[in-house]
């Protein structure tokens, strides 16, 4: 099964306790990418400006995405600045340069609308509508989101929310847009609303997942250090959707696997910075890794 | 197997955004007792004030707490005063009055020297360490700490980490101590000194346990709302370790069990205030919350 994703490509400058790097490549939709490849066909919708070096994507296309929706337009790309300090989930924008992306319309290349998955990347909510609208028969779609829209555009953002399967967004997001500081009522709410799941991202301490009728506690890989935490949510994003295109199943423990293998990819993504390691990351690493999280997270009653 | 626990029984002034409660029954050897009492018996080494109602430990005399270990003494009973804001992993400490217990020389009363096992509540190392050797054949014992000892008396803390079997401690306690960001440098670090496993605690966020060989990542129970999280950290090692001294045996599967019955037990601690939800808590319940964790945590490979 395909997956459509729509988001940013862009330039990323990024601190962290680790290192510094200036103007690599980024982005929501980049990044979402990079995980569902290894595990589905991925089309991409974004926009880049004429200053993108759009050979840095060849590792993507390698991997059968479909990048005939990338549009290259007159203008300077996508440019997000921001660092980390030692509490990785704590991040500090220093700027945010939509550039060609303020007026960013999304447009499906041939073939796009026929789409199984669609994943809307943070982005304006009518934007998100749109794109899901204009896919002819989604089996699942996810939105991800930011307290900027929370706040700016709560509207239309509940409005997208109704219309789309699966929602993922962070604690903090969560209790803002519900206005609980429960999680288990903040989710509650959100369910209330339509979708049938929804994915909260807890950064270095995993994600759980919320259904109508259970949840699913995931951690987060344990890893030695956090290079570069940048895309985390969307490879996690990846993950879990690539896992099911590829499954083609969505039982409850078919998301439960998707849970894990998200969590496993978004452990590569953050080992590096920018697509560094994900540019030559395989599915059977990924695979070995979910065995890890088996190992690590297993308890039997006593026999 | 018995258990041996010194530390604080005290009074405990607490808020937390679901209200306030004054002079409530608190302390270290508290907590841990109401939950290893479900277990196993339990010798208790404390020290209070004439103001203390011994009364008010009887739920704990009913459960097999040996309290002849109890001291009371002329004067006034420690006091803690703080509060929690909503991230309930933050406590702001209003005032510490150690009172009687400024002057505590921990006494074993008869047979205590026999107990099996030996849980050192954070306190001062040096007495830690006088406690421990006056328990003639421990077959585990683990001690927790704070930063002002780890500020404070860092060889002596040092020196009594060298005497244990288990660590336990929360994250930003790991670091000072270790000097390393890296949770899992810092464990190797705290493994290196002689102890044989670290039971890291991250509230919300569950626990880890580090071993030479492996580690364990254990949830914590997903409640609607933590009322009140004083205690949790020592009830979850009275599970812990009551657990372990139920079973009598420490295989790194006994000890992962004894994680989870940790967790479990430490989430019907935080549900009230002081010792309110403790004091009717029952074997069973606990055991039923067991077969949930397995529950929301399980996931298996696709058949």
């Amino acid at each position: 099964m395909s997956i459509l994703v729509v988001g940013t490509v862009a330039f990323d400058d990024i601190e962290t306790p680790f290192g510094a790097v200036e103007r690599v490549l980024g982005g929501s939709a980049t990044h979402f990418s990079s995980a569902a490849s290894l595990y589905a066909p991925v089309n991409l919708v974004s926009v880049v400006g004429k200053d993108f070096d759009l050979a840095s994507l060849d590792y993507l296309r390698g991997r059968g995405v479909d990048l005939r929706g990338l549009e290259v337009v007159d203008g300077e790309t996508f440019h997000w600045s921001g660092r980390y300090d030692y509490d990785l989930n704590v991040t500090e924008t220093r700027f945010t340069k939509l550039n060609v992306y303020a007026s960013f319309e999304p447009k499906l290349a041939d073939g796009y609308a026929e789409s199984d998955f669609v994943f809307l990347a943070n982005m304006d909510p009518m934007l998100q509508l749109r794109v899901l609208a204009s896919v002819k028969a989604p089996r699942l779609s996810m939105l991800d989101t930011m307290n900027y829209w929370i706040d700016g555009m709560r509207d239309e953002l509940l409005e997208t929310i109704r219309a789309v399967d699966m929602v993922t967004m962070n604690e903090t997001e969560l209790r803002m847009l519900s206005g609980v500081s429960s999680l288990h009522a903040g989710a509650r709410y959100v369910l209330s609303l339509g979708p049938r799941a929804l994915l909260l991202k807890k950064g270095e301490d995993g994600a759980v997942l919320f259904t109508k009728n259970e949840y699913f506690v995931a951690p987060a890989y344990p890893l030695e250090d956090v290079y570069d935490p940048t895309g985390a949510g969307d490879s996690f994003a990846g993950g879990f959707m690539g896992y099911l295109a590829r499954t083609g199943d969505f039982t409850n423990d078919d998301i439960r696997r998707a849970v894990i293998h998200g969590s496993a990819v978004a452990s590569f993504q953050v080992a590096d910075f920018s697509v560094g390691r994900m540019r030559t990351l395989t599915l059977p690493e990924v695979e070995r890794r979910y065995s890890e999280f088996r190992e690590f997270t297993r308890f039997e009653p006593r026999q």
